[in-house]
């Protein structure tokens, strides 16, 4: 057996990082930015709301702020931006309408036709700092056939807090070398590998936007390298 | 507008009671020992280890036992039933083998349509207390197509506490009442309903088996009454 198809017998459950990984969140604000208001820059906008992202996880893992949804912490980073960006006009609807833009994030095209082969073979979760209500929302939205969604709500901890990655072996009473984490961010790797899980990484050179390419080149450490989702299916023998 | 046609536009999620409402505990447990155990009364032992639940899980709410999973109670009951059914001789592996009888368990013959058409109008969610890698094993198994499985495990509580009702309708950022819960016990209901939840009746007449059939007559106070989930289904106007 080759070490390829032994690390594919041993995991069965993939956990998935969700935002930029699964989806496209900066084609997609950037999309409804570009309806909502055509004056604004929305690559600009786009970049700038997720900007926003780990700072604002930053103040509650460090206790400042309580437990707080993403869908909150969204909602903190976007009404400190508007004025910025010429929107402070927007009241309470509109503003709610455009933080509820994060569920309406569009899939990369290969994320559905490559969840559903790989379902075929192992339990599919999410593992993502993106609240329940909203990864369910996404999902159903975009066709994402999850068999489970985890998120740091479910361990009431953000990755990379090892919390969240011992937690999904933990839920499916697994060994964490049965858990494999894929994501498009190395250091979230990096932090599930030193849990002893299992790693694939996935290129998503466009995650900034095409006009600003990711260095997607391997990185040591990872058990696996992939240019998309059917590209991971085909290495661990997905049908 | 009917008030059920009203109904039917406020309820957005649908949480699901799980053991005897969407899947046949006492038919698969008593499968399973048959299997296992040609000898043992097989419709006896079914109902001796779903009686244990109940003090278990009492157990865990009145602190004497801290947060346990159903997995782990299931086992502590088991392990105290085995002898009294003359299977004090199983092993650690046969045990653990037995205990999962509760991943296995066989829905209910419209459990699959019924939600399969139920998914094309609500959002559906499991709202059970089992845990979260027991029903997602069981309906990766079973064709169950939950959006989202929520337990007691990420709740911490156990129905019929507040907090798992409210749960639901806080991860949805919803009001109670545009969720409905559906079960087959009336408790349940109760408790759902004193949180501001809707209600719907499900009769499962052989939840303890055909040789135990179960009241099922229409009680006051809740929103529907279903024969089935098909019945739900086009009670809710579900395509």
């Amino acid at each position: 057996m080759t070490a390829r198809q032994e690390l594919a017998r041993e995991v069965q459950v993939l956990a998935f990082d969700i935002f930029g990984t699964v989806v496209d969140w900066h084609g997609s604000i950037a999309r409804e930015m570009r309806t909502l208001a055509p004056q604004v820059d929305a690559d600009a906008f786009a970049l700038a709301w997720r900007a926003g992202y780990r700072p604002a996880m930053a103040r509650v893992a460090s206790g400042e702020l309580g437990w707080t949804r993403i869908d909150d912490l969204h909602r903190m980073i976007l009404d400190e931006l508007l004025p910025q960006f010429g929107l402070a006009h927007l009241g309470p609807a509109q503003r709610q309408h455009l933080n509820r833009a994060w569920h309406r994030l569009d899939p990369w095209p290969d994320s559905v036709l490559g969840l559903t082969r790989l379902k075929n073979r192992s339990t599919l979760c999410t593992l993502s700092n993106g609240n329940i209500g909203l990864l369910t929302n996404m999902a159903k939205r975009a066709g994402l056939p999850w068999d489970c969604i985890l998120s740091a709500e479910v361990f009431r901890a953000y990755k990379p807090d090892p919390a969240t990655y011992l937690g999904v072996a933990s839920v499916f009473d697994l060994q964490p070398s049965q858990v494999m984490l894929v994501a498009a961010h190395h250091d979230d790797l990096a932090a599930a590998r030193a849990c002893g899980l299992r790693t694939a990484y996935v290129e998503r050179p466009d995650e900034f936007g095409p006009a600003r390419p990711k260095d997607v080149s391997p990185q040591p450490g990872n058990d696996l390298h992939c240019r998309s989702l059917l590209d991971l299916a085909d290495q661990l023998g997905a049908s």
